[in-house]
């Protein structure tokens, strides 16, 4: 785009001849509130000219880093357990922010705030080029293209209130997201008459939802959740005054279920809530719902003493198409189940999909009239762009095509734990996920360009349909030269993970001999098909 | 765009010579869990393929509408006031859904699907351009163009976690984000280094965040809200176990002081949390703020055993740039505001902006080390596209351009009242509101029509920047000829609307003689700046 161009080079042209920038800023008028006779200030402090408004190129190379401990930062918790623990947080983002400057009277004929306008967006979609391209640690798939969708950006999409009940408001997409939620309600087996269901704002809507449900049906319940459930999970148990047990994991990142039992069998006055994790948010771990229900049913539960919110929210639509895995179905006694759209599925914006039993939705449920609709959802508004992105992309590619997708990304995350362990770190694959997790590099810089999640000693790739064998093979690379810039003398450092991964994975100089060749058995590959594609 | 134009009418051609369509909906497949050596299911049931999946071009005209009443509907209840009530629902989804179909393994090549998608698409925009022509009932404004932005929509922008803490994941929008907050603080007058904010998914996220940290703050604290307030408000009392105290309204839709003390006072053992309206959702009413913090404070509170949360969905962008209106500010004692970022802002998805105090966010906020950020918002993934919109908007209009926009709304909601006042209908206009309240329309399909948003027997038009004198003609037009429509023996009936709105604006036989000449000074005119701009 010739324009684009031009405007740019003009706005930094002007802005390298030291024209200073005349905006006033608002933070420096003397009063905010400009009643309608009253004059816009004139004066302009020198330090609001001084700040550059561009962000800088590469940010996250150089990244301010701040160390904090449970003790600072405000009231925070330290780790899961309750422990201090010290950790790396992002940079304050106060220092480099886009001040909103007002316009001038005469901006539309000198055109200067569109040119400073365009210049900063075209320095941002740069930025955005650059983040895109090297992206492991967050289970997002940025590999989509919905061009042919760009024009509904004109529109003020909302589907406010109810999905299944039309609201007076006629700029919606409810016949989108009713599609797709059918889709999703067959996918997991459950009648269009038996189910209900919303396309919410992120997975974090959806467990907030799908516990909510439970704590509606069964008002004295407590919520049982692993401790590598995702935090949303016990937020919720916070915010809506729920008594919750934590329960112990294996070293795979799975619900502990013998720790499971022994805790249920102490409540078992008390109904049971249950968060199950499908794909875990570190470890890429499935919990074991049927073992769970098992447990339940031993301990003496029946069917109206418990409720199961499945969280899915990366692997939920993986699962089912990797043969062996276990099912996620509504024939099992399930409440809920969500699932993040903006994950495997990819979309711009966050999403994610919800579904429950209606007969459950009623307890949650209270008729809205300015809606005319019914409010049974977390939030009011509701987005209506991201049922559209959905719906396209589950249309484009359908079952066969996710089925391609799952399976690349399996293999592909094989492929990356080959190359960490021929390389000698410490890594692990749980059975059927796609979350590689491997010893925390020591370099910062390299964990920000990458973008990976970290968790005390360890941080974790997930592969995801845009990461291709090429970028992998990239970041092994890098890796590899970050560690040996950090071994002064010559001798490579290996931290040992043997607690987060165990033995079997760990590749410190005590545990090494434990890794065997056969771990490819272990892992489960021959659960899973493989194909030559890259 | 000749291209889509061909691909629509080959599709439709297709479509009129009775091609079959041979997609098979996932609905028909008998299992929904392909596993990878699976083939797909053949058989299609003969049900799916009558379906047609294109959207009727015109549904909002002869819609299905359900009534129900407090004993259907499951679980529901009635009225604010408890009792039963019976309203007219929209219609059920489920007949008119965009079925998701699985591609054929030969789509590429014959390009069916991809014409099939477009010709949706175009027909969905079609209804899109007509449903926003016709709009009048919710506070979108739909007046925007976001050109400049269409290319952002190719990358998965998230800003999850805190605004001011950088995460890990680098496709984010904090630059901007934060650029929104500080306006909104200096706006509020709350100074950089003491607020914390972040920008929500909608207006009910705000609502849900404040009386959140409000319950944080005072754990036993009783929540005090009119009747008028949004429904997300007792909503959040319900989830989050707090005691609610619903306190009367005068007819203008504010909080009845007089009732919040006697309430007040029959609790005062126990702190209050109050949710403040600045502009309510049906009569947009403008809470007396100063009253209620001097009732607060002879009462017998001091400062620590209250809390106040402003809900200035709407109202709370205009209202600054009004004259004479009473001031939202943090050098009040108040603890947080929220505004919508999709109402008089104008932006395609809905968003909000929310802004607390730092003090009171350390209460709320936990350190998440899988975000290298810190957990402070309800929501965890959060969408990084509507922080630019909102920065583009503020810089394109600034200060000036709000101004503007707000003195044009009111003056078109005068109008309005005008015109309908003339033409004998019951009305109402808040002093220095946009929102116009009058008797419902008899005739459903003129509420379908123009998207009014009803309660009771009043229905009320949202006057937005969208919103130009010529639209507001032809809806009275409508209005006149609806009703005439309505009165078969040529008397035209007038609904008595006493009880919502008071004699002085019911046009009613009984009442008409209640209305003065002299209304414009009652509905305080004096108080805003006219333009003779339309």
């Amino acid at each position: 785009m010739p324009v684009m161009t031009e405007v740019l080079e003009a706005s930094l042209l002007k802005k390298s001849r030291g024209v200073p920038d005349s905006r006033v800023s608002p933070c420096s008028a003397s009063s905010p509130l400009l009643a309608a006779a009253e004059p816009l200030p004139k004066e302009i402090p020198l330090e609001a000219l001084k700040k550059t408004v561009l962000p800088s190129p590469a940010p996250a190379l150089s990244p301010v880093v701040v160390e904090i401990t449970n003790s600072c930062g405000g009231g925070g918790s330290g780790d899961e357990h309750g422990h201090p623990r010290k950790f790396v947080m992002g940079r304050n983002m106060h220092g480099n922010c886009l001040q909103i400057t007002e316009p001038e009277l005469n901006d539309k004929e000198t055109g200067e705030k569109e040119a400073y306008m365009s210049a900063v967006l075209a320095q941002y979609k740069e930025i955005l080029v650059e983040k895109t391209k090297f992206h492991l640690g967050y289970p997002y798939n940025l590999d989509f293209n919905y061009g042919a969708l760009a024009e509904l950006q004109h529109f003020s999409i909302n589907n406010l209130g109810d999905p299944f009940i039309e609201s007076n408001y006629g700029v919606h997409s409810r016949q989108f997201e009713v599609g797709v939620l059918d889709w999703f309600a067959h996918l997991w087996e459950l009648e269009k008459d038996e189910y209900w269901g919303y396309i919410t704002n992120c997975g974090t809507e959806g467990n907030l939802h799908g516990i909510l449900v439970g704590r509606e049906v069964l008002p004295d319940g407590i919520l049982y959740a692993s401790r590598d459930s995702h935090y949303s999970v016990f937020k919720a148990a916070r915010m809506y005054r729920m008594e919750a047990v934590k329960v112990d994991t294996l070293l795979s990142g799975e619900i502990n279920c013998d720790d499971f039992r022994k805790k249920l069998t102490d409540r078992k006055d008390k109904p049971a809530i249950l968060n199950i994790n499908v794909g875990t948010t570190v470890k890429g771990a499935v919990d074991d719902l049927d073992l769970v229900i098992q447990i339940l049913k031993e301990v003496g539960y029946t069917e109206d003493r418990f409720y199961i919110h499945i969280d899915g929210a990366l692997f939920g639509l993986m699962i089912p198409f990797v043969k062996r895995a276990p099912k996620v179905s509504f024939k099992k006694p399930i409440g809920s189940v969500s699932v993040s759209g903006h994950k495997f599925m990819g979309c711009p914006m966050p999403c994610g999909v919800q579904i429950t039993r209606m007969k459950h939705i009623n307890m949650l449920s209270r008729n809205v009239e300015y809606l005319a609709s019914r409010d049974a959802t977390i939030m009011g508004s509701r987005n209506g762009h991201a049922p559209i992105f959905l719906w396209y992309t589950l249309n484009h590619k359908g079952y066969r095509g996710f089925q391609k997708e799952v399976q690349r990304c399996i293999r592909n995350a094989h492929y990356l734990t080959d190359c960490l362990r021929e390389a000698n770190f410490g890594v692990m694959l749980n059975e059927l996920s796609s979350t590689v997790v491997f010893e925390r590099p020591q370099s910062e810089a390299l964990i920000l360009k990458w973008q990976l999640a970290c968790q005390g000693k360890i941080a974790h790739a997930v592969i995801m349909p845009s990461v291709t064998v090429e970028k992998l093979d990239a970041f092994v690379v890098e890796l590899i030269q970050a560690r040996n810039a950090f071994s002064a003398d010559g001798n490579v450092r290996i931290q040992c993970i043997v607690e987060e991964v165990g033995a079997n994975n760990c590749a410190c100089s005590l545990h090494r001999g434990a890794r065997v060749n056969s771990w490819t058995k272990d892992l489960g590959m021959d659960g899973v098909h493989m194909e030559t594609e890259s």
